[in-house]
């Protein structure tokens, strides 16, 4: 039935796709707002507007969810691509560091889905985590060797090494500076870029 | 009414506090074999071996309950009290870090706990992780003056910052490590003493 056109599936389908970016979006606004606070799904459906069932429809689990909104949100503030392939992996961070403070509720959703990745049973926020650190820290990696040949970065350091570091140090000290905004987050991470540079070049 | 003894308020206060320190043995076994998954109290409840009106009247609420046993597993393991005060604190980090490979549901707990801390509407949480770091960097930045008196810490370095830089460094690496054992926490935690170290004593 080559001639027979299939509305409905084909429909259904692309309302479908057009419900969850729906959902999706508003639970952004929400997380944004709010951060997550990892009470349960039905609460954070009910502030986004949707049905418990739908919610779960779309995404499957709170722990889905929050990935979702967490890939969305940092597509949308193009974190990855950032201008300048020259900064050093500290001035990236610092930027990220930067635009983080104004989204409080995402930054506090990216600390939610890694204290979950490391709890037994959430396979979705595991992966998100172990592939998001692995992926950072292969392209910080690729920076570093740039910023190496550059003579920006000590050319004796272990470029793995280093982006681990470096995100370690972004991940840590801005947690420190949430909960404490006396926490010298800006002067520690001066002190890494010092301490990472060539010599003539701090 | 001096003379008369008031046996049963004392005796049951007494037992109030044996029966509370009994529940946290448990549950810190509990929490070491298994981690912390932020389920419910009452799962938790079910496994220590008491009812969840038991738990709920000795620490009030899970949250509490996550500080009690954080805070009295960390002084059993004597964290605060390390032998050499002439370790660097990256020293001190790596021996924690040594340690805290043994009992990994004690380093979930302490990454869930500060996810909690970062939460709205968990004081408890909050009030534990905020002193927890205050304490740490102000010790850390005390052990930085005297590493550097030694001639072991450069000294043109801000020791507040070394000391907030040295522990996001380690609490992130360690978040790294334990979703990736490929992450490279020794090699980065031995290059940020090396970054650190006085010239001529690397």
């Amino acid at each position: 039935m080559p001639d027979e056109p299939a509305p409905t599936p084909r429909g259904s389908y692309a309302k479908g796709v057009a419900r969850r970016q729906e959902i999706l979006d508003r639970a952004i606004e929400v997380f944004a707002r709010r951060g997550s606070d990892r009470t349960s799904l039905r609460a954070i459906a009910e502030e986004v507007g949707v049905t418990h069932a739908a919610l779960r429809h779309y995404f499957g689990s709170l722990e889905e969810l929050l990935v979702a909104v967490y890939r969305e949100s940092e597509t949308r503030g193009g974190a990855d691509d950032h201008d300048d392939p020259e900064a050093t992996p500290v001035e990236l961070m610092r930027d990220w560091t930067e635009s983080n403070r104004e989204v409080q509720g995402l930054v506090q959703l990216y600390s939610t889905l890694v204290a979950t990745a490391l709890e037994e049973g959430h396979p979705a926020a595991r992966e998100f985590a172990t592939e998001r650190f692995a992926r950072t820290r292969a392209d910080l990696a690729e920076r570093v060797r740039r910023n190496q040949r550059a003579g920006r970065i000590r050319p004796d350091v272990d470029p793995l090494a280093v982006a681990a570091l470096v995100i370690a140090a972004s991940d840590g000290l801005q947690t420190q500076w949430l909960l404490d905004p006396d926490a010298p987050q800006d002067a520690a991470l001066a002190l890494l870029e010092v301490l990472l540079s060539a010599p003539g070049d701090a």
